[in-house]
């Protein structure tokens, strides 16, 4: 039986476990025997061929239960030939755990599960503790967190609040505290036009123009400037492209594509709509028809700095000796399905490693996450 | 020896000479042997490996000098099993004349050669007739007409005005005579920015925008409204691409192409400046490095209406029953040599299958053609 208060040892442990989407590997039954082993009540809430582990300290009902949400499995490695390291050996060398997961995140969970075994062993609080623990973060993530989430409103559970343990920091360990994502959506464009001889446009009807133009008023158009806590929304072209390899020849169609990353001041369903309405505009003007075919990735979110978010930077700042800032940049997590439930912040590592080959984590950094957890739990329950 | 006054059976003669080229395929030899016959001096002017034909009835230095310009090369017959007749038998069939180049255009080279040999033998005129043939038309046309026409400056011989036998009418002949031609140019332009992520476009550099915008400035700006004998100048974007199929990245270049047919307002260095000024301008205004490659395929080139032009469309209207119409519409050809050595204009047949599977001329046509070749050159020395 690992040391379920030792996080170094626990990561270790963990990357040991092959658990590349959707694959268990061992994770979840490891961590299951750890807490189950400490006085955590567990369910496995497994869904769609993925592995989901629900762990609780303290009886239901409770009014304050503090939650952790976190995944154990991974991305793939890649080429294996480009790393210097056995991706699932969880060698520790160096002042760092090394392995495919090391940074994203079994060392979050491995600090969570620590902090939570040692504190309800020291100070059983008055309340419950809540592990939310999915094997499906990397991959579609429909059944992973959501899983969790919907088998919790079905059986009366409740996390007061939740602290996800993804990396959260860019360069240096405690500088940054994540309260919400930017929202994702990706729209392509499709011209069709009439084919037609370069010499003779009258008789054809050009795509390309509109494209263009209807491309230029997007790019140019400013979304926003900004919020308090969000960054002005962006929109990039990525592509366009048409395939006509004939300079005399007008073609009949060609495509492009936007990606936005939107503040909370939009929706997927407001963009969507302005980008319609841009598109019928182009399209009346022009003459030709445009279809749009919108993919929205995620919505934007935000749990406004307040009670949680003060507790994390204090917690923080009092282990790192650094003031975390409150963002909202980077990609998307499982916080975008959580903060439906309630409150949710996250913090974690540095993630420069993440997703990379001989990925790793600082022990030292590990064991200050852990800190932090603790007296996260600490302060909350006090 | 084939009888050169007939323009249908010597059309036949000519085809089945397989003159694809550059192959010369016995066309000239042929035709040598016919003007030599009737009394025409003949030159063989080849070079590059292309042969040329230059015949002349008169002596050099008459003042008045009527040139004859066509050509006996050929495209190539492309999918033969899709013809239903032989490409180089010259069958005559149905009143039509089959095979490649019955209409592009050995009819034409038949029918003033027929008109020629004709004129010459009843009426000899106080001049010179010219009759410059090549076998480069429908390739890259450096050593074609113009090895001809160098030839002619470096001898001292000279037309005084020239006839183009290309086939000129789109759909019923007689109805157009082509007095000049647009110009027309191909530009490539490559816009270079940084790659980067779709969620931080602020470290990247986004070359679709400056492409959007530069396409669009082209595409709505009106370069002219026509002249009196020209349409006016049109402008086609053709293709943008950029191969970029990842939505969550900025592509770091991204490649467009126009091409302009142009009238003579314009010139192939005047529009290059255009160009190049306004990819000059968006790079300035949006950052990125724009790279223009321009190709000039041919200049915009007039011959005013006046005596030759009068000439012709009286000659058309008396043997056709219908009044042409002086156009600059269409495609390239050897005119745009010819234009800088004298008063040049086209007219032959109607040219609807050229190019194509199953081509044909008319052979009511033929003798028409040959009739309107004959009263040009009845009236020009009259």
């Amino acid at each position: 039986m690992p040391d379920p208060t030792d996080p170094v040892a626990l990561t270790a442990d963990l990357i040991r476990c092959p658990s590349v989407t959707p694959e268990e590997g061992g994770a979840l039954v490891l961590l299951q025997r750890v807490l189950e082993g400490a006085g955590f009540t567990c369910t496995r809430v497994d869904r769609g061929g993925v592995a989901n582990l629900y762990a609780r300290w303290g009886t239901a009902g409770n009014k304050r239960a503090f939650g952790f949400n976190g995944h154990t499995d991974v991305v793939p490695v890649g080429n294996v030939a480009a790393w210097t390291v056995d991706p699932f050996g969880g060698e520790i060398r160096d002042g760092r755990v090394w392995g495919r997961g090391a940074c994203d995140m079994k060392s979050g969970v491995a600090a969570f599960v620590a902090a939570a075994v040692d504190f309800v062993r020291a100070t059983p609080p008055d309340g419950a503790i809540i592990l939310a623990i999915t094997g499906d973060e990397e991959g579609e993530s429909i059944d992973g967190t959501t899983a969790l989430l919907d088998w919790m409103a079905e059986q009366g559970e409740r996390m007061s609040v939740c602290l996800v343990g993804e990396p959260t920091c860019p360069d240096v360990m405690g500088e940054m505290i994540k309260i919400g994502r930017r929202g994702s959506m990706t729209a392509n464009f499709t011209v069709t036009g009439k084919q037609g001889h370069s010499a003779y446009p009258h008789r054809a009807l050009n795509p390309m123009p509109a494209m263009a133009r209807l491309m230029d008023r997007l790019a140019s158009h400013e979304l926003d400037q900004g919020t308090d806590h969000f960054d002005p929304s962006t929109l990039a072209i990525t592509t366009i492209d048409t395939g006509n390899p004939a300079n005399n020849v007008i073609p009949a169609q060609t495509r492009g594509t936007v990606n936005i990353r939107f503040n909370d001041l939009h929706t997927g369903d407001s963009l969507t709509d302005w980008l319609r309405a841009q598109a019928a505009g182009v399209a009346a003007e022009m003459g030709v028809a445009i279809d749009v075919a919108v993919k929205v990735s995620g919505s934007a979110f935000l749990t406004p700095p307040g009670e949680l978010s003060a507790l994390v930077s204090r917690a923080v700042a009092a282990e790192t000796g650094v003031t975390p800032a409150l963002s909202t940049t980077g990609g998307t997590s499982d916080a975008r399905f959580v903060k439906d439930h309630c409150p949710v912040v996250e913090f974690g590592l540095v993630g420069r490693s993440m997703h990379q080959v001989d990925e790793y984590a600082e022990v030292a950094d590990i064991h200050a996450l852990k800190a932090v957890y603790s007296r996260v739990l600490l302060e909350y329950f006090a």
